[in-house]
């Protein structure tokens, strides 16, 4: 938190309580994804924001106090946002391994539709460590969480470890970056495939 | 690029044609590794770094024109030395996923002598983005080139896709940074010996 940016107020930011503000929030949010995104933490303004956003500069300050406020509330957003593609996946009738495809189908079309995602969770590892941490062990809990449902079930290996949702997220982040980030021009579903067969039967000559 | 230390030589700059200006060269790097790595980019700076190395400054500006081309300098060596332990583990009697297995316990081991890695380069995707590119993608070619290597030998699926290597290297990278850098309680053969028994194969519950 190296921007001494003044808050004008100093209590902590206002959740919306209409709905009306709550789109207005939600404006703030997304053109904060696009301030940040294009420009970076350093180079990014608060007029930038409400001029993209299309808001008064008094409308900032009702729900946030700072810059450094809204990248972490956008941090959080993104995270948010991550887990519901992954959450709508599950299905009780689809086993593990198959709910891991899926779940990193979607994520590759989440970062192709927001390519700005990178950029900023990265750049949290330096301006807000803490939700950049806090964002990678959610994810992580999450994914242990579907695995050791699907051991439960007998679909996978009982001894499922902390370290397997470790290397899938790793997985996940990596095939994003090259496939979603830097280039997107092979299919999701391809990807996703490919990916999950090592979940699925490891790399080992079968069949 | 965003700093603007004016180089007192324009000129790019000079490999050492002696031993001594390689070990010169030499405390330079590794000075800037723990500068970078404890400050940043933004607050390192070139004297820092001469102190750090118990240098002259005009011995810094033997061998670089900048702090830019210093942590550009750092970030390729960096990535030779995680080739370098890579390459040390392959061998002609061990197999294909045998040697992901000692990669990634090498990468482990190396990251956790070496905790300014993650800093350096994460810093580099904001401070060198090509540098930061270059470094992932010529790891990726080399896990590539090793598991053809293998699938032409028969020890793994003979189908290796590019996704393949970036799916091993996302899960060496976030294992290393849950259990080499946020904490690294855990015996690094543990931690690789997991994970190698996902590529070997899968999640299957097999015995």
């Amino acid at each position: 938190m190296d921007t001494p940016h003044a808050a004008p107020r100093p209590s902590t930011a206002r959740k919306p309580r209409t709905e009306r503000g709550r789109q207005t929030r939600r404006r703030l949010i997304d053109a904060a994804a696009a301030e940040f995104g294009e420009k970076g933490f350093h180079d990014a303004s608060i007029s930038g924001i409400t001029q993209r956003a299309g808001t008064a500069l008094g409308s900032f300050y009702t729900y946030f106090t700072s810059k450094d406020e809204i990248f972490s509330a956008l941090v959080h957003d993104l995270s948010e946002r991550v887990r519901n593609r992954a959450a709508d996946v599950v299905a009780p009738e689809r086993n593990a391994v198959d709910t891991e495809r899926e779940a990193l189908a979607a994520f590759l079309t989440f970062a192709r539709e927001h390519k700005e995602i990178y950029r900023i969770i990265d750049e949290a590892e330096f301006v807000d460590p803490q939700s950049y941490r806090t964002h990678y062990e959610s994810a992580a809990a999450r994914i242990l969480q579907r695995l050791r449902g699907g051991a439960e079930r007998g679909e996978i290996r009982p001894d499922i470890d902390e370290a397997h949702a470790w290397a899938i997220m790793g997985m996940n982040v990596f095939l994003g970056l090259r496939y979603s980030i830097w280039s997107d021009e092979r299919a999701v579903e391809d990807i996703a495939r490919v990916a999950n067969a090592v979940l699925r039967d490891g790399l080992a000559p079968k069949d």
